[in-house]
């Protein structure tokens, strides 16, 4: 069995008991099997793994879960499958996530579900898993990160007064595909008052002199996500894009030099917060300070101060704070950061 | 209002007379309103819409919705702006997606619902709008299938003995760029015995002599979606593919020739089968005929034999049988087609 179904399988009892899990997110299943799931549903019991799907992802599921976990056909219906197997298993007590199906779904499973058998909400289980990098997804991550370096070396050359946001686009797909890597998400490239936008989408804008351009990048490896963001100037900056630019820059540092196993997340999205109270900033920076990256662009652990959560070594998250003035520009610094037993290492430190 | 608002409003007493609906899926709010969806939602009474986004997306809300709709930012939670919303509007009967949203969104909804609201699940209601096309997502589509038509004319010139699947899909991206489009899935690039997954995922394989190449790639628009699949073939057919290849052809010309207004999609589904039945090849055709095509790959209406749908004129939908030997190799004939007043028109008719 595969060692991250045996991690799960230690927590059953941990939440509430369950003697199998039903696991129905994609991105879950790739993480527990390695496997890319669509439209098809993993169960965990304490003994074994089975993976339900249909005549479309029979072989292929097959060949990609050999060894690990069996196999099931359905022919008309998940829910009914589902349940033929948990009678067959024995299963009294079936947990679920109740954020990976939705309302209908629920009520199907229910209709199909014996007497005897109860489902149970519990939520959040693989995705805490997923939380700490195990070794060799740090290793991909910092592959990722290794083509970010080029690119940015790449952008240098390339980002120049007279060009569009597109075709800045459209170099960067060529200049990826040579890597034989994808973009994590739509990469973000925003030329002036565009970068006020936090998302913004990329724009036929021709860029100008004297004003800032800022460049938000993922690179995608086996699934594995990285994430970085960095602001170009073409021409003079002026006392108060300067001004901005190094106060966010130091409420990242600020932010950084506290990351550490134990600290609250809260508590690090609240202190970069106050730094950019210091220069009268705050009321501009109208996002949480990051979020963890993993086989997704956002995963938990967030940095918000509506979150609860605390850091743990081997987790890796965005810090990224940004101050966003409408109708003049934006700014945002953004890095990944290893949290190590001892405090953090910055995956994309000295990449500039 | 935008017009497709005012058709949504008018179905307002059908559903258990709601006086307001929420909108959490992202393509149904691009389709009600012409702006791309992240994190956000839609309500819609019978006077106006509200879009509820937060910082990150508001100035691009503001420009995307101008005019239509009415921009509210929230700051720390969708469902608490959303009932703020729902009061200030009197909204008594507030109708939603038991598709759309998760069970642990569902309750965060309860947990925030005035005593004097209720909320209705009335499901598929934007969906069933969007089975019917309108001429200009037609427009839309016949640019997709042009693409396609130049993409079939190079592949002829491309696809070759000795160079892998994976190289055709670096040739294809490399080609369809220069028409500023992108695929709207993975393409399905399946070689030899690879063609007999439905769902191949493009390999390192080489392709041989006197084999098969199936594939299936859709172009996007604008958000609309084209889905087209062929068959290739290197060097000299067996009398056993020739066999399953005009099986499959018949197949598909057969139910294409009932595609009508008022047609049972079961029924279709159902003629398709039987026609391969006649060769013994039923058993091979595992998935279903075909599905609807418009801002999804796949939508409404299924041409499925789980599905009590009729055909309407205004629908595009696919007819696609396929033959799956395992171990052997596949053949899927797929076209998309256009439910019309009098019957239908192949709108890839003639992409050989």
């Amino acid at each position: 069995m595969h060692n991250r179904l045996k991690r799960l399988i230690v927590e059953f009892p941990r939440h509430r008991n369950i003697d199998a899990l039903l696991i129905t997110d994609d991105v879950n299943i790739k993480y527990l099997t390695g496997f890319l799931a669509k439209e098809s549903w993993l169960v965990v019991t304490s003994q074994r793994a089975f993976y339900i799907t249909d005549f479309r992802y029979l072989h292929e599921a097959k060949e990609g879960l050999k060894g690990n976990v069996l196999v099931k056909q359905h022919t008309q219906c998940l829910s009914a499958a589902l349940f033929e197997l948990v009678k067959r298993q024995k299963v009294k007590r079936l947990g679920f996530d109740e954020q990976a199906i939705s309302v209908a779904c629920l009520k199907k499973l229910k209709s199909f579900c014996p007497r005897r058998t109860r489902l149970i909400a519990t939520n959040g289980l693989v995705e805490s898993l997923r939380e700490i990098k195990e070794q060799g997804e740090i290793d991909i991550i910092r592959e990722c990160l290794k083509i970010h370096a080029k690119v940015l070396g790449f952008l240098k050359k390339v980002v120049k007064v007279g060009i569009s946001e597109r075709q800045i686009l459209l170099y960067l797909e060529g200049f990826i595909k040579k890597y034989r890597v994808r973009f994590s998400f739509d990469p973000i490239i925003a030329s002036g008052p565009n970068s006020a936008y936090p998302h913004a989408q990329v724009s036929d804008r021709i860029l100008k002199n004297n004003e800032p351009i800022l460049i938000d990048i993922g690179i995608d490896i086996k699934g594995y996500k990285s994430d970085l963001t960095r602001n170009f100037f073409l021409g003079k900056m002026s006392p108060h894009y300067i001004k901005v630019l190094e106060a966010t820059k130091l409420a990242q540092q600020e932010a950084i030099k506290l990351v550490k196993p134990g600290i609250n997340v809260a508590e690090l999205d609240g202190l970069a917060r106050k730094v950019l109270r210091r220069f009268g900033l705050a009321k501009y920076f109208g996002h949480s300070l990051g979020h963890g990256v993993g086989l997704e662009i956002h995963e938990n652990p967030r940095l918000s101060v509506k979150s609860q959560a605390f850091l743990e070594a081997g987790m890796i998250v965005t810090v990224e704070p940004g101050v966003y003035i409408p109708g003049q520009f934006g700014v945002r610094v953004e890095d990944m950061v290893l949290v190590t037993k001892e405090g953090c290492e910055v995956l994309s430190g000295n990449y500039d």
